[in-house]
C-alpha cells in the first residue's frame, strides 16, 4: 500500500540548542528578528543525556548534532559522542556521528568565536562532518578560493583530524567547473590510508532565500548513510562506515547518500517557492491595514514564506524522483 | 507511488509540559524513575506563543493541548487557546482546541490539585476534549459507575460546559455491555440544543503496560477529526464542526475519527507487546552483569519495552488496515 521504510530502524540522537536572547548581529540563525524560547545550556545538554543513560534508552546508533551557539555546549555534546564511541568500541561501526558544526556562512561567524577550538577538538570522534564552505575554512584552516584549495582542506580534514566522511555543502567560489547561478556540494571518504576519494556535484541553485536548509541536509544525509551504507556489502561492519579503498569515489556510500539527499532538497526548495507567494498573500491578508504597511511586516511575512514545506512534502523527502548524480572531482 | 495524505495540510500547535524534578509519586506519568530536563513555566509558554505571534506564524487551524503540571500553565495555554479562537470569531470552523486534561487515572491525581478548577474554567474553550474515566469524573462532578452515568457526565459536558465534542477514551466499569478483558471508548457530538449523540465502541484489551498511549491518542485524534470533518459536507465551515442536528451519533465525523484512532492504537500496541521481550533482552544483554541482577534495572528495561514503537510503524498510523466500528450506546 505505501511505500517501504528508507532504512533499517535506527535510533538517532539529535541534539541542538537554540539561544534565548534576540540578537541583533546580521547572522541571526532562525532568520527572524524576534525570537523567544530557552537557550539549553551544557549543564541542561548532560542532564539530559544522564536522564537517558540511567533509564538504559542511551542505545544509539548514530547522533546528529547541529547549533549550538556556545563552546561549553559544543563540549558537552562531544562527551555524550565520546562516550557513545566507547561503549560501541567492540563493536565497528555500531555508532555514528554527523556533526554539523554550524558556525557561520559568508565569512560572517555566527556563535561564541571559542565554538571554533571546540569544534576542532572534537574532529577526531566524528564519521561524517557537513560543514559548509566558510565553517570548512574555519576548521580546517585552509582558505578555499578555487577547487584546488577546497581538494587541500578536504585532505587536511581526513589527514590531520582523521575524520573519515566530509561533505562541504556549499561551495561559492568562481571555478570554471562551476556555472554561474550553479551550486557545488564535494564529498569524501577517506582510504585506509587517509587519501581523499572526491567526488562532486553541480546543478543550477534555485535563487531564493530559504530558511533551514542546513538543518534539512543534516536530518536526510544522516539517514540517507545508514542506508547507504546498509546497501554495500559488509561496510556496516567496517569502522565509521569507512568502504573498502577498491571502492571508487563516485561508488561511495557517501556519494549515494549525497544524491538522495539533494534530490530531496532541491523536490522541497523547488515546492516552497512555487508557495512563497501565496504564503506571503495570505499572511498580509491575516494583518490590519496599519500593520501591513510597514517594512518589518513584509519581511516576516517574508521569512515565513520561507520557511521550508516539509511536512506537505513528505514524499519528496521518502522518495525524490529527481535525479541528481555524482561525478569524479 | 505512495499514500496519499490522511489530511490537508494543517496547522497544529501542539503544547505540553513536564516536570524537571524526580518525582516520588506512584503516578509518574514518563514511566520512568529517573528523569531530567526543564520544566516549561507558564511565563515560558507565554513568551514562545508571543514569539510565534510577533513573527505572525501562530495562524493555527488546530491546537492540541496535553499534559501540563501546574495550573499557572494550564491557565496560560488557555489564554492562548482564547486568543486563537478570537482571531477567527469571524470564521467559524477555522480554529479547533483538542484538550487533553491530562490529570490522573485510576483515582490518583499526577498534577498539583490546583490544576482541576483551572481545566473547568478552560472548558467552555474546548472543542473536543479526551479525559479518560478519572479525569471525566473530576471535570464533571459526576461519578461514572456505570453505562447511565458515564452517559450522564457527558451529558454535563454538553449542557453546563457546552464542550461540543467528548470521547471517554477509558471506561472502566463492570457493565453487561463490556465483557471482562474488554476496553469501552465511548463519545458524543452535541446537538444545537445540547443534547448528547452518544456512540460507543467494545474491544478486546490488550494486557500489557505500554507508555504514551495517551499522548497518541490525543495527536491522533486531532488529524482524523480533521480529516473526518473535511470529509462530511460543509462540517469545516460550522463553528467547531458539529454536524447538523439529522446526523446520527454512528455517523458524526467524530465517530469515524475515533473508529480510525482505536484502528492505529490497537496496530501499534500489537507491534509493541510483539517487539517487547526482544528489547529487554537487548537492554539486558547490554548491561554489565551487575546491574543486569538488579530488580531496578529489570523494571527499567521493561518500561523501555513498553514504549510504543511508533517510528517503525507509521504505516499502522497512515492507514490502519484493522477495522474497528462504533455502534449506538
Amino acid at each position: 500500500m505505501s511505500a517501504a521504510p528508507i532504512v533499517p530502524p535506527t535510533r538517532v540522537l539529535a541534539v541542538a540548542s537554540h539561544e534565548g536572547k534576540k540578537r541583533s548581529s546580521r547572522g541571526n540563525h532562525t532568520g527572524y528578528r524576534h525570537w523567544t524560547g530557552t537557550k539549553a545550556t551544557a549543564q541542561e545538554i548532560s542532564d539530559l543525556y544522564r536522564g537517558l543513560k540511567d533509564n538504559y534508552i542511551n542505545d544509539f546508533d548514530m547522533m546528529l548534532s547541529g547549533y549550538i551557539p556556545g563552546a561549553e555546549g559544543v563540549l558537552a555534546v562531544g562527551e555524550i559522542a565520546k562516550e557513545l564511541k566507547a561503549a560501541n568500541e567492540q563493536q565497528p561501526g555500531h555508532f555514528f556521528w554527523v556533526l554539523d558544526p554550524v558556525m557561520g556562512d559568508n565569512g560572517n561567524l555566527y556563535v561564541a568565536a571559542d565554538v571554533v577550538p571546540a569544534y576542532k577538538s572534537l574532529l577526531a570522534y566524528a564519521d561524517l562532518i557537513i560543514p559548509n564552505q566558510f565553517e570548512a575554512e574555519l576548521l580546517s584552516g585552509v582558505k578555499i578560493t578555487d577547487m584546488k584549495s577546497l581538494a587541500a582542506a578536504i585532505h587536511a580534514f581526513h589527514k590531520n583530524h582523521r575524520v573519515p566522511h566530509v561533505i562541504i555543502t556549499s561551495v561559492n567560489i568562481s571555478s570554471p567547473d562551476i556555472p554561474a547561478g550553479h551550486l557545488c556540494v564535494v564529498g569524501s571518504t577517506m582510504t585506509s590510508t587517509g587519501q581523499a576519494r572526491l567526488f562532486k556535484t553541480v546543478f543550477p541553485s534555485i535563487d531564493c532565500y530559504f530558511c533551514g536548509t542546513g538543518d534539512m541536509f543534516g536530518a536526510l544525509v544522516t539517514v540517507r548513510m545508514r542506508e547507504a551504507a546498509a546497501a554495500a556489502a559488509s561496510v556496516m561492519g567496517c569502522a565509521s562506515w569507512v568502504s573498502g579503498d577498491a571502492v571508487a569515489a563516485v561508488d561511495l556510500p557517501l556519494a549515494r547518500a549525497t544524491e538522495k539527499v539533494l534530490a530531496s532538497m532541491h523536490e522541497v526548495l523547488t515546492h516552497t517557492k512555487d508557495a512563497m507567494q501565496g504564503v506571503v498573500d495570505r499572511t498580509l491578508a491575516a494583518m490590519t491595514q496599519d500593520e501591513r504597511q510597514g517594512d518589518k511586516q513584509k519581511m516576516l511575512a517574508g521569512k515565513k514564506a520561507a520557511e521550508l514545506q516539509l511536512v506537505r512534502n513528505l514524499d519528496c523527502l521518502r522518495l525524490p524522483q529527481k535525479r541528481i548524480e555524482v561525478v569524479p572531482f
